[in-house]
């Protein structure tokens, strides 16, 4: 333990005077906000010092080492990967389509949302091997990975990417790069006392991934807060195609959510029926999403945002309890409720938030993923508190080990969930706080009030699909003109 | 199933009430295609009832439930989920992306097509997992629900989303979900009358879900016939990007149409032949639609709607037969066949049926589902009365229950699945009238003939691509008009 | 041998039989251009040769054949089928939706990106099939088909669909079917040499699908050169929009590439390690080539680009070694490298090439395949070179079978990896100019150089979104103007 605590701190350490050598160097660019040293410095830096730290730390697990899976005497069918690979993809795809696509919404930010989603999750999942190596797969002083921490590691680049949709928009690609540094590292921290030291459930990362990925970008986002952002507000809405841009993600992060949920889960019964529970939760809740839409519009019109955002707050609201015996109809409660709270998160308190207390929530992820991440916690509570050896049978020792093993109660496992949920908002609140403040430093390069939500401060970007109609079309005219 | 069938029914009863009783209440909003209290009323209501029927009858399956499953003494890959888990999430993909995005080729209904998809999928999984339930998986006055329910669930959505096809554009939110409900429940009634009771095969749903589908919305878009269409003709064409948004949808339909015939076929050799066939028959059908399409036209240039449609055609074709030993090239050849009717279809037949059968069909589904399916269900019966034990060998019994307990020999199976076909058309040709007609109450309303294909009605729609060009490339110009 | 031989070349003789006798036939078009008549009679002509051959040679596998499956004694999950499909669809969603949308970039060419890259990938594994499978699934006079013929015919495409990257704008699609029938067949020649000749290992195809694909498209593209390309480089670049559309492509590549290395690799570890490392590959790459980008341009802005494309060089790198004992951080290596050089291509290579040596290169297949995939195989080489015993234990006989019988050492077997990368260069290069002086036949309806990139040659083309906007918002200034 005290060797990998060591090997997380060294390379925060590293990036902290490479940070202060740089300074000079980044002066050279005429602009604060230009990128050209200071990006591909973060980039070639951070990759290289993983690549080290992997040629130290990572070793092939038994089941994707050549000489160690010959050796057991197993078929090849048992091998975690077939167990696991169809819903590795579906996570996978979540994250780089469903967040990446999901954030295209913005009328003129398509490319930097797809693409700085593409590229922290690219280095994150990198990272969080590490981190979550040091903590979960530690063996004689290796990290193992397979299937499964390929997995995990997706899963904590969700938290960064929704820690993201608070901030998109409002940052630079080093200050993401640097944030994912940071979070992915008290993620890891989080995840461990959660899991291993509350002894809390969570597949679906109701607390590890949704609370604390929302409340640190909310955090992040109040540190960082912006006096003079009505300068790009008129760049923060969507255009007609953006809006069909944005529902291929959501779509996908709808379609894939019981895979989300159950990527981890005990092989058998509990993928299964986390899967069902997921599905069940998530069509419940585009039910009251739709309804709650239209009820709050004057005219009864639809409002894309929501339909984009609560119509997932389902499977955030299940996340918890989606492996236990939460029966199908409770799932669906779940989801009703999560669309609900979501979509008037989304009409009442998002506004409240940015005028009162001056958080700006770009993708309102304190509807999608905070609060149906509590209320996925307490859901896991309650239905934690309500296990039975009769409900569950030998499948306890699954689900519920430390109950199987009476070393708990369930009333006492509740009382952990519960706890765990604190550890979360904890973890969340104090890291964002730190992080917020570390990437204040001029340094990362801010954009200006004036210059977000705009893909050309960091993007070559082409004409308009406005333009080549004239262009094509009516020369004459333009000449005129 | 008495008690289940008084179960469809209440519902229904319990809808027509509310329908009668919200009568006064509608007529507050000032228009009567204003959604805002139909809608969430609708929703919330159907959802409640779903949920209540659900808590009363439906409990997880001995293969999601975690005391049955470990009660077994089976190893964890025995089971379902493992042989069906991928095949589910592609067909889900196809059913929320494929059918989803296929529909917004509309350069003004992208919106409404995409997310009243999302809409009434939502809730027609839901309900056909009760529906289905009744007639498929009622153990002890419990439905069982594991992987194979879910994926009929979605199956009979698919079935849905084809009668939307024919009605795209025309229809209000609250229609398409009454809509929902009845089909749903006489999808179940067919389905169980054409598997259960005339014994015939239909894994893909040539016939269940294809020729049901797709005739029963031709009957309703006849009911519902708007002789004053032409008011909002300007609005049925495509957009540049709007046909590459369709495509998106086309090419997941045709990728993952495999998994579709093949989702709840026989475990072993019977999914993955029908993989196979389904795969060589739409490789088929693309090329005959190419061809079809640039011959077709005077200059033979190709069009979209041939692409995007025709050349699916392939797997609806051999949905019946494709878990048949109906051999690559027979695949193929029924594939080309597919491509090329469904492509005169659009050519020569979608215009005639609109002017002279007053039907209007906005998505084609007569050409891409009624035509095909119905020469599935001929292929079905050509392939079925081909049936022998030198063929299938000991695989008959997955293939031809009936033939392999010498209850039935291959030519009386042939003219049991010719039976089917008739009852397939019957239901849906007596079902869309009747629905049809509960459609056109002006409770649920219907948008006028000038306000088809029109997402403004329904949805706050923000300004155009072309406007951003102008706004922020040339401010002047602006202020000048 | 004799046989399958006469068998390849029988449909070649028949093609060209058919391109003289049709020469008047297309002459009655007014314009060379016009497909009308070439390419049904083309897509006709094939699709009717290739179910011949099909109806003569291929049979189910014992596999999917419902007789020779049920003799067998063994479990279904056994059935290959469980192993491989969840990979054989991202492979295919690879293939149609990953190159279809990678390439709609180009502003004016998004229908033919996507659709002809759907119709000769069609065309492609179906007679990929039948090439493939005289080379290396032919038993007693027939071809016996599975998954993994089905996988193997995809990736075949992929090689086609690489070629058509280079060409991409500047043919017809009859060019292009005929590009496929010659290529796939050239194709699986050099697979056979190179896998069961020279007993190299390629499960990723680092050397037979990219190396050869972008090689032998780029010798087409030298010999197609046309020196009036100017005349249509206005059409040549992107639109934000069709920028995003590209990024679809991009991800599905990026994500499933682990899939399409390891889609036939031996079971168990293999797959399993295959696709981890061919993961931390492209996330390291992802790093790099944001770092290059951004470090390349003067202000430090990101390019498009590169982001869409040299993004995947990691994939191509490591898809000769990923089967192998790479381990993490060599895998990450590898992508690092490919990331580097593939961006420094884009910005310095691509102009060398199309100015200096007459290779216009649409989508820069050098830069993604060409290089990536030399790199790729020499790192199979080296990697290769340092298999020992100890490494892989009773799992050689997986990975190098020549090694673990004895036939070879790990230096002689480096020595075979060597020699397949000059088999594949040897017939790239010779086979692409002798197809490339095919296309150049008339008959064949190349575009002018003035109507390269354009969509509205082939394609009945909708009306543009800059001219919604004007039409339905401000119809008064319309006619005004």
């Amino acid at each position: 333990m005290c060797l990998s605590l060591s090997c997380v701190i060294l390379p925060a350490k590293l990036m902290y005077l490479t940070l202060r050598s740089c300074t000079p160097v980044a002066a050279m660019g005429s602009h604060s906000t230009n990128m050209r040293v200071k990006l591909p410095l973060f980039c070639l830096l951070l990759e290289a010092i993983t690549i080290i730290l992997f040629a130290i730390f990572v070793r092939y697990d038994h089941e994707t080492d050549a000489k160690a899976w010959h050796h057991e005497n197993v078929s090849d069918y048992e091998n975690d990967f077939y167990y696991r690979y169809a819903s590795f993809q579906d996570v996978h795809t979540m994250i780089f389509i469903g967040f990446g696509f999901l954030m295209t919404f913005l009328k003129r930010y398509g490319f930097s949302s797809v693409a700085f989603n593409f590229l922290i999750a690219s280095f994150g999942l990198q990272w969080s091997t590490l981190i979550q190596g040091f903590f979960h797969g530690f063996h004689n002083g290796k990290i193992h990975v397979g299937i499964e921490s390929m997995i995990n590691a997706d899963f904590c680049t969700g938290a960064v990417l929704i820690s993201f949709g608070a901030l998109l928009g409002k940052t630079s690609p080093v200050q993401l790069i640097v944030m994912t540094l940071f979070e992915v590292t008290l993620f890891g921290i989080n995840e461990y006392i959660i899991l291993n030291i509350v002894g809390a459930k969570d597949a679906g990362g109701s607390m590890t991934i949704h609370t604390f990925g929302a409340y640190f970008g909310l955090v992040v986002s109040r540190v960082l807060y912006r006096p003079h952002l009505e300068k790009s507000r008129n760049r923060e809405g969507s255009v007609y195609h953006s809006d069909l841009f944005a529902m291929i993600g959501t779509i996908y992060l709808w379609m894939f959510w019981p895979s989300f949920n159950s990527a981890i889960t005990a092989h058998g019964d509990d993928q299964h029926r986390t899967v069902m529970n997921t599905y069940y939760s998530l069509a419940a809740c585009t039910l009251a999403t739709f309804a709650m839409s239209s009820l709050l519009n004057r005219e009864g019109k639809l409002d894309m945002v929501h339909i984009q955002n609560a119509a997932l707050a389902g499977g955030v609201a299940v996340g918890t309890s989606a492996e236990m015996m939460l029966t199908p109809f409770g799932a669906m409660i779940a989801g009703s409720f999560a669309g609900i709270i979501s979509t008037l998160g989304y009409k009442f308190l998002t506004p409240i938030l940015d005028s009162k207390l001056k958080i700006q929530d770009t993708c309102g992820v304190h509807n999608l993923h905070g609060m149906p991440g509590i209320l996925g916690a307490l859901i896991g509570v309650i239905v934690a508190f309500t296990a039975t050896a009769d409900i569950y049978g030998e499948g306890m020792s699954d689900v519920f080990p430390l109950i199987a093993d009476t070393t708990r109660t369930a009333k006492s496992q509740a009382m952990y969930q519960g706890l765990a949920l604190l550890v979360a908002l904890g973890f969340a609140l104090v890291g964002g706080t730190i992080v917020g403040f570390i990437l204040k430093l001029s340094i990362f390069g801010a954009p200006s009030d004036a210059e977000c939500f705009d893909d050309s401060l960091y993007w070559e970007v082409p004409e308009e699909e406005g333009h080549i109609a004239v262009h094509t079309e009516d020369p004459d005219q333009q000449t005129q003109a």
